[in-house]
């Protein structure tokens, strides 16, 4: 498919249908036409997408969670994170919840580092990614499914090699971490 | 739930119930012990996951891609990626017939970075990186979903630029450009 100026242009949607609703995600099968200009059909995942929480202490400690994941079923090394809730507002608000949920810390300074998403041939979840600052400690309130989630600091350079040497493949969790790498090289 | 340390464990799948299946992932309902001992249920979605290629031509540059997302409905900047076919044998296979169906170039050097997921809250999907350089021109061989596809070539730093000004979100292209600029920063 070609626009006026002869571009070819990406896909469009004709109609969505919604094919199952969970608690966490829509799955809708759409009717579309595809860049080529053929239809066809595109099935994917609806998400309210999550946020992920790069808490440093005045030290430059990193704080970091090690948890059971049921999709992967492993237990991995990640930053505080989590999915939006409807009740949320907005991304920041997810954030400061899931930070106080997972570690009881609260941050008096927050600052956006920035977006990731994978998987995005089927689903439209987002990570919002944060920096939180200027730690106060307070009591941690985990779900049934993090009970058994345990909170570490680490020394900056030291959760840079988790990234570095694969042992921590979060995708937002790795973003964070080296984004912050990468603008303490450049700066 | 705790062993017989006293050490609390993950999440127990009970059973499993595939609830759909489309051409490129499925949906399953688990029966499960939750970390705390409760019980529960858990939707996800079973993908064989994809690969994300960084190559790298001998003058340093970097093959970039831009495309209509669907899931995100904009144009975006990433590496050449996909997701792995059930023919594909293996990651390493995948990410060589994505590079070539993509931008029509071999690889005489293959190089694993790594890899990374997100939404695990909901989905295995994981993404395979590999560094590719030796790069030979051939034709590309585009899907009907990719005739949209463009294809570029950058500076090192000007990729490296694209992800920490937030205009390349796709995950594992972030992932595998930071990975390499941390590691000439150590070298």
């Amino acid at each position: 498919m070609r626009d006026d100026r002869g571009r070819t242009r990406g896909w469009q949607r004709l109609s969505t249908t919604l094919t199952h609703r969970g608690p966490y995600f829509e799955l809708r099968l759409d009717d579309v036409v595809r860049p080529d200009g053929s239809r066809g059909t595109y099935e994917h995942v609806v998400s309210r997408g999550g946020v992920t929480v790069l808490a440093v202490d005045d030290d430059g400690g990193v704080v970091l969670t090690r948890q059971w994941i049921y999709t992967h079923g492993v237990v991995q090394w990640r930053l505080p994170s989590g999915g939006i809730d409807p009740t949320d507002g907005n991304a920041e608000s997810a954030a400061r919840r899931e930070l106080a949920e997972e570690t009881g810390l609260q941050a008096a300074r927050w600052c956006r580092i920035g977006k990731v998403s994978g998987a995005d041939s089927f689903t439209n979840h987002v990570d919002h990614v944060f920096l939180a600052a200027d730690l106060t400690e307070g009591t941690a309130a985990r779900q049934a499914g993090e009970a058994d989630l345990e909170v570490s600091r680490l020394p900056f350079e030291n959760a840079v090699d988790l990234v570095l040497s694969g042992q921590m493949s979060h995708a937002a969790s790795a973003y964070a971490i080296l984004v912050a790498a990468a603008s303490r090289t450049r700066r």
